[in-house]
């Protein structure tokens, strides 16, 4: 018997509407190439969306047609989200910072129709739009005046191709089960995989990012999202502030500079924001380096990547941020986990209470996680027990586009982390599958390496990888790069990590590096690590 | 084109297992007949709703089957509210405060195969159970031991039930839009109308109520619901306490015992509590007639009814809580609107935030509103346009239980509420439209009339209905109940009303009264109040 409620699709066009009738008034602040501190609301924004659907009809976009992005994070931008996915269309948003190859790879592979590009990336598109044959029309995120001179054919403006239009378009009553997006997943192995998500698992997720011990954006937060709107919909930011009239900070170009952001941040009175380690590392830097305070920012969300522990330490004690360490990855739309406190760790000692939150927190109603050996059976959750993270839940990739067989296993995905899970819920990331290090038949964890490495006052990165060795099959590899003005040597960074970890866990050899190689959504790349020194071995 | 997301339901089924993976050891306090002070966990509540699953089975228990409770707030109900629900039956709270002609409608309407009783709804039972032909076994909510002498045939303990059974139950998995609950709006005209939940519309509340502008519930949340689990259950909190981890105080039959309510406020360390006005106000009296403080309370939710000004006054300025007006009703399952500030209320001087805060509040993502007029079309939002507030969403019915008709008016539910809608979203109900008062062609609020009446320092509640009237076809009177050792006349209580309301609204007479009559739900009786006063007139 079913229930007798109304059919309501949850649809991203359902959000606008509710983000129209509740919060248009609510501020969305950019930093663009062409203004430094451009003011808009969620109204104009959606009536400016409302030009770009009558556009793109008439540029001859249908159901399900793919319109790729290469921008930062701008009202513009987010145009795109909203006018693209609430007229049927697929928004496919790019990382501009992938390989020529894949660039190429991915937009042929979507069968992009057309492609709205920031300013900045048009060397890029001079480049490669010849190698984009689906692509029938390219657009530059800017203003009539501010086109630059262009060999790409019959590119246009932003501006200009909307400037004509009606502000008010009759958005259709789509399925919740329609594709909304689209992103591929940048593998260190192989071809990007697309992750094709649909109006419904856009707006469960953004529901339970709202929930209170997830992002808990309100409507009087402030929020900047310094990770791109290319990478996994800015963690679905985009979509949880409008929901709850939250006032929006888009740092554009200026992502990666910790002046710039630590500016947006006290002059735009952030309350929340959220990026990788990278990120924030630099900004702690800077901080102490320049001597200012972030004087509103009351939360950090760190994602990404494993949040180190001094980053962690350093955040609260010296600058009364708390830090919510979360995890996904985006083949999960990409929330899996938020680390907030739960009523068990009120009792915690300081010690126990930093340990628990350094852990990548639990997962909301909606992601079910389970451990799994190498024969798939499952494992005990009791916070010691480490094996395969699988998830399912309706915001979980089932397929990639285009793809014949199924992601899943058994009607879950495997993740690719090795993690534990204790009884509280609470699951710890030990590594990735790929990057565990065999030694002698046991397993050793290159993240936890990595943490008590960058626990070190000179240290400022630091990445452990494998390297092959004949009795012991593989020993671990450290590679630091140091803070400016500080040194350690080789023997003296070993040293550190006695009592710390068991001693044949502690790296075989030190090699010192000016910068690490990060890929292309921040993380650390050890493949490029691995190159580097199983050449050099 | 469908996106390639997982097909996940929206489930009790998978809710409970949420819970039971991260949340199991959060506990439940309960105030039961047997026990004062009953401490279980979720994981406790669901080995045994696996029991009662299989029970049930055991008797026949198919899916979309009716299984009724007439009970109040404490563990036992809360399993059957999951392991019901959670193997495909409908559980069907029934409110044992109605008139038995409409508990029999009720029961018969359903076609309850099983009803669960409190222990001190026996009385109740006996006299009725002759009228339950559907009803195969009824089950008495207490232990074996408790069991007390009664006619009715077969009855058993819940706790003999489900004594021999199994704790492990394989639950089936559910499509979302099945069946999950039933209940009755118990109307002042004509009869009862049921009001089906789907596992859908479930989930989708909880999600919604969760988030941070709603009832916000985080895992180190204490929650009290004082509002009964067999009113639109109980605003939620049923579901969305568990699926956040926080702790849940049951008050069983105590209450609308300010007593017993705040020992245990006070006892259990509740951070959040929700229920009626008239259920606070008591509470309020209580407190200052005994001098003593809520220690933990941070935060009320007040619906139902409208929350009296000097009520949310009170709470503030004695007491340090936050009373957030909320608004719903069984066919919205029920919330509507939760009265959280916004980012716009930041600038707004101290009355006028009140002002706001007294309003209904603003909608979630989930529910839409519109305004109406008598010919049905829209009216502007702005807040001053008052109108017929109609409403749609996925947590909305659109048909009652076995009705032929749907009760929708262009694909929008009539709520029955008159209101005004601000640009700001902020939605204030001025009136039921049966409520109105129609004097010399123009409407009177009957709302704010006892409002203001409230307000008065003796007043403890007022009610104002339409007294038919020769010359102004209609006119307001006074129904006041006045505070013990209080005293006011007549006169002297309506010339409170000058400059307060336009003239011709201050009401001809006042009527004193020892008491208030209410519904089964806690509002003051209007039918009550005017077959008693017509009937003077």
């Amino acid at each position: 018997m079913k229930g007798l409620m109304m059919d309501y699709s949850l649809t991203v066009t359902s959000l606008m509407r509710h983000v129209e009738a509740q919060h248009g008034g609510s501020e969305v602040y950019s930093l663009t190439v062409e203004n430094p501190a451009h003011r808009t609301t969620y109204a104009e924004i959606f009536r400016r969306c409302a030009k770009l659907a009558n556009a793109l009809r008439r540029l001859g976009l249908t159901e399900g047609d793919r319109v790729a992005t290469m921008a930062w994070n701008d009202y513009r931008h987010m145009e795109l989200y909203y006018g693209i996915s609430s007229m049927g269309g697929v928004l496919h948003t790019i990382n501009p910072r992938l390989f020529p190859e894949q660039l190429q790879y991915i937009v042929n592979h979507a069968e992009d129709r057309f492609l709205f590009s920031d300013p900045l990336l048009l060397p890029l598109l001079e480049k490669l739009h010849g190698a984009f044959p689906t692509v029938e029309a390219h657009v530059l995120l800017c203003s009539r005046e501010a086109m630059p001179d262009s060999s790409v054919p019959g590119l246009i403006s932003y501006e200009e191709l909307i400037e004509g239009e009606s502000d008010s378009y009759d958005w259709p009553d789509l399925d919740e089960n329609l594709a909304s997006s689209l992103c591929y997943t940048s593998g260190t192995t192989g071809n990007p995989k697309g992750v094709l998500f649909s109006h419904r698992s856009t707006i469960l997720h953004t529901y339970a990012s709202g929930l209170a011990d997830l992002i808990s954006i309100n409507s009087t937060d402030s929020v900047l999202p310094v990770v791109p709107m290319f990478h996994a919909n800015a963690w679905g930011v985009v979509y949880s502030a409008p929901m709850a009239g939250a006032r929006l900070v888009l740092p554009g170009p200026k992502a990666g500079d910790p002046e710039a952001l630590v500016a947006m941040m006290n002059g735009e009175r952030v309350s929340k924001a959220l990026g990788v380690p990278t990120v924030w590392l630099g900004l702690l830097q800077y901080l102490e380096a320049s001597g200012k305070k972030l004087e509103t920012v009351t939360s950090l969300v760190v994602g990404g990547a494993a949040c180190p522990r001094s980053m962690m330490v350093d955040f609260a004690e010296r600058h009364g941020i708390h830090v919510y360490h979360a995890w996904g990855m985006t083949e999960m739309s990409p929330l899996g986990s938020v680390n907030a406190p739960k009523v068990t760790t009120a009792g915690l000692d300081p010690a126990a209470r930093l340990e628990q939150q350094l852990s990548q927190g639990r997962a909301p109603y909606g992601v079910e996680m389970r451990l799994v050996d190498d024969d798939g059976d499952e494992l005990p959750r009791d916070g010691k027990a480490v094996g395969r993270l699988q998830v399912r839940g309706p915001w979980v990739a089932n397929r990639y586009y285009r793809a014949e067989e199924s992601a899943l296993e058994d009607g879950w995905f495997d993740t690719g982390d090795v993690a534990s899970i204790d009884s509280e819920g609470f699951m710890r990331i030990t590594d990735r599958t790929k990057d565990l290090i065999k030694s002698g038949g046991e397993w050793i964890s290159s993240i936890e390496l990595e943490d008590v490495a960058m626990a070190h006052p000179a240290v400022a990165e630091a990445a452990v990888i494998a390297m092959p060795h004949e009795r012991w099959s593989e020993r671990p590899l450290l590679i630091a790069c140091l803070k400016e003005g500080e040194s350690v040597d080789a023997d003296a960074l070993l040293a550190w990590f006695e009592g710390k970890v068991a001693k044949w866990w502690i790296p075989d050899a030190v090699q010192f590096a000016d910068e690490l190689p990060h890929t292309a959504t921040g993380k650390v790349s050890k493949l490029k690590l691995r190159e580097r020194f199983a050449a050099a071995a």
